[in-house]
């Protein structure tokens, strides 16, 4: 089997690192940007798109792709690459964050965790797993360790999540430290489970073999997933640090940070990445779950993180914010343009002059104002693409001043 | 001045033939599809597509360009094209029929069209013009030939409509007759405004020429703009021939036919047009508004229609509703996929098998149906993408079928 990661180049100045992500659907360039393809679609961006913005990756989630359109298609049409079109690299995520941010609120409401055998009106969190009524319809829907590694196995992306507790912001010591070490003892079965669906699958492509009747493409799918682990431990440095240690222990192929981002200050977020910056692995990969500001993904690849996943340039651009970042200044905050200010109903100027996207290349602020005021769907479009080749530019730029070891 | 048409074959079994609309923003290959781009854009569609779907021309809607973003922005960025980057063809109509169908209902009610002189709470008709209310914002809005043709000119389409009433469908013979001779008169002073206007400009050229200061686009944009009459009677046969005659004896580079399918029958539709086929103009275009169904657009390219326009194919893509014409079996009428419908969950075959446009290659109708369902924006794209597709690659067969005399 390939190697998942490796280092290109560490720089001088800090943590980070130049490295390759090497998957079955090809090679990420480190550090990256994912960009959130929630259910399977970019939002308003056709595929066609992907590579002249020169996106290298994209992030599913599944816990919305269980609910719709269901494993069972996506797998029966050869995995999400397929089902989607989207013929790049793809990280899905264990469909923690979900479960856990819609059962956040109910949580404090009906204490559900604490109910009995009884089936959850709402959502029930148990060491074995959760089991919770779908959003959608209703309908009760089970994540444990060995179900989430199922259902990402099935929606076949290249890198998948460790089912994890995402825990509230705010939560007591006492809860961070449970929940961290639930967290852990489903990493356990997660790992357990990978390794059995890869022997089965060994076993079957054997006598597929011995049968001379082995499709490439079936093999592949199922060999070339790999998996990464998830550090919690919430606001507090010890809990995070053995988190750290624990995953880091295991033998997974990546590492990634999770529960950042649900709700602290910029330096709480940070300070949760920069404690376990010594405990991060130099053979493996590093994701970091939900962080994706032009100023706080600049601090943190110092710590030596490679890919960022968030759905801010998409969802933004979708609001008609859209970025503005002359000459890439990134110490300073970025700066958007809010589209539906009549102040750009005249402005016949692009977004930004410097910048050479398709969209700046070819409309204008007046023309873009337009499409939003008229919520024209060319507009949400053209804004997320805009925003994702500014978030790729930037990478590309990261990539550099790492190379000339300038952070 | 260029010739605007040229006929390069007729069908020696039909009316039907083959020609060329030539503009200052490239050729229109005829009999051709006017896809509908309301505000400046073709819903959900990325200009970008235009070229690999083969749309040759399109259609903007004046009365929706003035009301937003409105006129004067569009001119000060150079035109509709260079505004909403649409680097083909451009057809405006007068306003007409959306001032009228917007007034139609309120008429019945309020007999707003017999009021005095005082400004209208709604509409006012009169043989100056239309004075009404925006349904944006409720501003005073007035279209008067005059008014319509400086419209145009400023939105800066290659093809324009003469201002015209729309009379609605089962109105009496004495208002059919009237509201002709209304939009006849309306007609003589769209063709003063254009001449005139046109004197101005070569005017100013001439000056600009003497100056040596003259640049060759400002010329052009204004130079090259074609005016159509626009043939009305109702459903009333005399009314169309003499609306015919007087039409095709002015001196109008085009020819359109207004008031059909706003609520006949298809053969009353269709009588209309037959009515009229001997009168059309062999040296000029003929154009028919707002007619867009396979079945209709093959019988009537037979009476010598060259252009038809109508938001069906996209309208009917943002529902969902996917063509799907097996071996383009025209004589039938269409069949259409209704992608929301459940049966299609699970179906992993394109919407057409034989289609070869990039989203029958590359998707399934269970992804459709999975956009469609969670309202993803992409749906939209692709179902619009598809149906244009199909539209341009029925209109290449027309051309097949006119050059082989086989309609």
């Amino acid at each position: 089997m390939v190697k998942l990661f490796k280092t290109l180049q560490g720089s001088k100045k800090s943590k980070a690192r130049l490295g390759e992500i090497r998957t079955g659907h090809g090679v990420i360039k480190t550090p990256a940007f994912v960009p959130v393809a929630t259910k399977g679609t970019l939002k308003a961006l056709s595929p066609n798109f992907i590579k002249d913005i020169g996106i290298q990756v994209a992030f599913v989630n599944t816990y919305h792709l269980v609910t719709h359109p269901g494993c069972t298609v996506i797998e029966k049409a050869g995995g999400i690459h397929k089902f989607a079109n989207l013929n790049i690299p793809l990280v899905s995520d264990s469909g923690g964050f979900q479960v856990f941010s819609l059962a956040k609120e109910k949580i404090k409401h009906f204490q559900a965790d604490v109910r009995g055998d009884e089936e959850p009106l709402l959502v029930k969190i148990s060491d074995d797993g959760v089991k919770f009524r779908s959003t959608y319809d209703g309908k009760l829907i089970e994540f444990t360790p060995e179900k989430s590694i199922e259902y990402q196995r099935k929606i076949g992306a290249d890198l998948l999540m460790a089912f994890d507790e995402c825990i509230p912001y705010g939560s007591t010591y006492d809860y961070s430290k449970r929940a961290t070490e639930r967290t852990h003892g489903w990493l356990l079965r997660c790992v357990g489970q990978v390794q059995s669906a890869k022997f089965k699958v060994q076993n079957e492509n054997l006598k597929l073999k011995i049968n001379n009747s082995l499709k490439t493409e079936n093999c592949k799918l199922k060999i070339n997933q790999y998996l990464y682990g998830v550090i919690h431990g919430g606001t507090y440095e010890d809990l995070r640090k053995k988190s750290a240690e624990f995953v880091v222990s295991q033998p997974v192929d990546g590492v990634a940070i999770g529960g950042v981002a649900v709700g602290e200050s910029k330096k709480e977020m940070r300070d949760q990445v920069k404690w376990i910056a010594d405990y991060l692995p130099k053979d493996r990969p590093v994701h970091l779950l939900g962080v994706g500001q032009f100023d706080d993904i600049i601090d943190l690849v110092k710590y030596g993180v490679d890919t960022f996943d968030c759905v801010e340039p998409t969802r933004l651009g979708r609001m008609g914010r859209i970025y503005k970042i002359s000459n890439f200044k990134f110490q300073i905050s970025n700066s958007e343009v809010d589209i539906l200010k009549t102040i750009y109903k005249n402005n016949l100027e692009p977004v930004d002059k410097n910048c050479r996207c398709y969209v700046c290349q070819n409309f204008t602020k007046a023309y873009l104002h337009h499409l939003f005021k008229q919520k024209e769907i060319l507009g949400y479009t053209l804004a997320t693409y805009h925003n994702l080749w500014v978030m790729e530019r930037f990478f590309d730029k990261i990539r550099i001043l790492i190379a000339n070891n300038q952070i």
